[in-house]
């Protein structure tokens, strides 16, 4: 691969992520507008979308079809949801220029690395990835909110990678502002991105769907606001992690309620100090991830 | 009531919600130091901490016994625990000063409400207040770190209250910054904190609960941290807390109980559009308390 600053890269759908990437590289100085060698190209189903961002100098052009797009580019950031992405890459595949290094967002990987590690053109290299960034607002027009510094990306290489280009796109992502970058297995991935992202949101959607009084505000003094803040989903992308990752989310669904209803318990019986040994330990265990982090 | 800036205030217990209200008192101008007819006391049972607060201009005096200090108070800050709240004002009830204003920031008011409206003495006045601020770190050395702007306050006033001090305390507290006061009753108060802020922290603390990794934050993006930043418990208080209230506190989990199974049932069914219309809903209910916040 070429230093990136010299690629033409490419964003597959300008929303939220793919408008934070693409405003990344061009601020951090990978992409500058206007200097250098390298061009930042985006595609997009919306015409509006790409004709903002190109006058906001956040693109040097923009694409409604992706195939004259592809055809240029070195690298490419499919910034989709799950099911769109696989069909995305099936329908395609001939399309990418030869040589060119791949990687997505999306928060479920089981689905595309088995589909990437079968039938991926043997010229390409294709990395899953999942920046832990995001905002409740979504599209585009909420891209600057989007905050990476200092945030988590999880890569999930296929056995195929060329190691020198999960070096490469290891490297890129710092520049982009993001702090560890773990590598692990999709599978793992799965698991874990159950318990700490699509549980959490099923929580809050819970947390909201059981009280109907909006006024309930006045009497919140930051738990809820924080607790709840994500249950302004987008929720076709939600749905889809959903039911895409459903055996993992009702597995951590059900250890959750195990929990909640432990500590029911020590609330009900209301004597003896069961209820704050767990409650220390707990407090324990999260001031342990606070030092980790 | 004279005006604050001519009183004397005592806080009684120099800890998180003490300290702050003392530096809100001090740094909004109301009481400054060296300056003015006014004067700031606090008693608590760490001499270290009045010292600190004095030597730091927190406070003009520390009192390590209540009475020397109630003596001379017209305005009394409760800052403690429900039950030491209660004993308290049971042991000391004969220190305060006769025509002295008493407020509290006990997170639970029924129990409180009810002694006072019946043992108060005649010639003093006692309105049970709640603060909707704080830290999930507690005491002194964390005062600094809250934030009142903008906050709601709740206050549950008795029968016997007059109204002129009722009048007298609102205002006061809009000069420390905060933003609503809300004026309800105990077991309103009661039924709806179990809901925002008893039921949030049970929910940290049993997602905390149900995962042993502690390196599981490299997988967060923002919403695991949202949710479990307050299991930082101060156990004995949220203990206490959670017993108190242990009736409305029970009704609240089995509602959430709910909720959370009835997605969770549309997760595992994976079909139809019921699971994107019931979370659109929660998305357009947590919106609406957005606007009216």
């Amino acid at each position: 691969m070429k230093p990136a600053e010299q690629c033409t890269v490419g964003i597959v759908g300008l929303g939220l992520m793919g408008g934070a990437i693409a405003m990344a590289l061009r601020n951090r100085g990978i992409l500058p507008a206007g200097r250098g060698s390298g061009r930042l190209l985006a595609c997009d189903t919306d015409a509006e979308v790409l004709a903002a961002a190109r006058t906001a100098g956040v693109i040097d052009e923009g694409f409604t079809e992706a195939e004259p797009m592809l055809k240029d580019c070195d690298l490419v950031f499919l910034c989709l949801n799950p099911s769109t992405l696989l069909r995305f890459m099936k329908d395609r595949m001939a399309a990418f220029k030869s040589g060119s290094l791949i990687t997505d967002i999306a928060g479920i990987k089981g689905g595309i690395s088995a589909a990437m590690e079968q039938d991926l053109r043997q010229d390409l290299d294709f990395i899953p990835g999942h920046p832990m960034a995001g905002s409740e607002r979504g599209g585009f027009a909420n891209a600057g909110r989007c905050d990476f510094r200092g945030k988590n990306y999880i890569l999930t290489p296929l056995k195929r990678n060329k190691p020198e280009n999960l070096e490469y796109l290891r490297g890129l992502i710092h520049r982009l502002g993001f702090g560890r970058v773990t590598c692990t297995g999709a599978e793992e991935h799965d698991r874990k991105i159950a318990f700490t992202s699509q549980l959490c949101h099923v929580i809050a959607a819970a947390l909201i769907d059981c009280e109907a009084d909006t006024d309930i505000t006045r009497f919140g003094g930051g738990s809820f606001e924080d607790l709840t803040r994500i249950a302004v989903l987008n929720v076709p992308m939600w749905a889809e992690l959903f039911r895409e990752n459903r055996a993992e989310l009702l597995s951590r669904i059900e250890q959750f309620e195990g929990s909640l209803d432990a500590l029911k318990r020590l609330i009900a019986e209301g004597q003896g100090e069961d209820l704050e040994e767990r409650l220390a330990r707990i407090r324990d265990r999260r001031a342990a991830m606070n030092q980790e982090n």
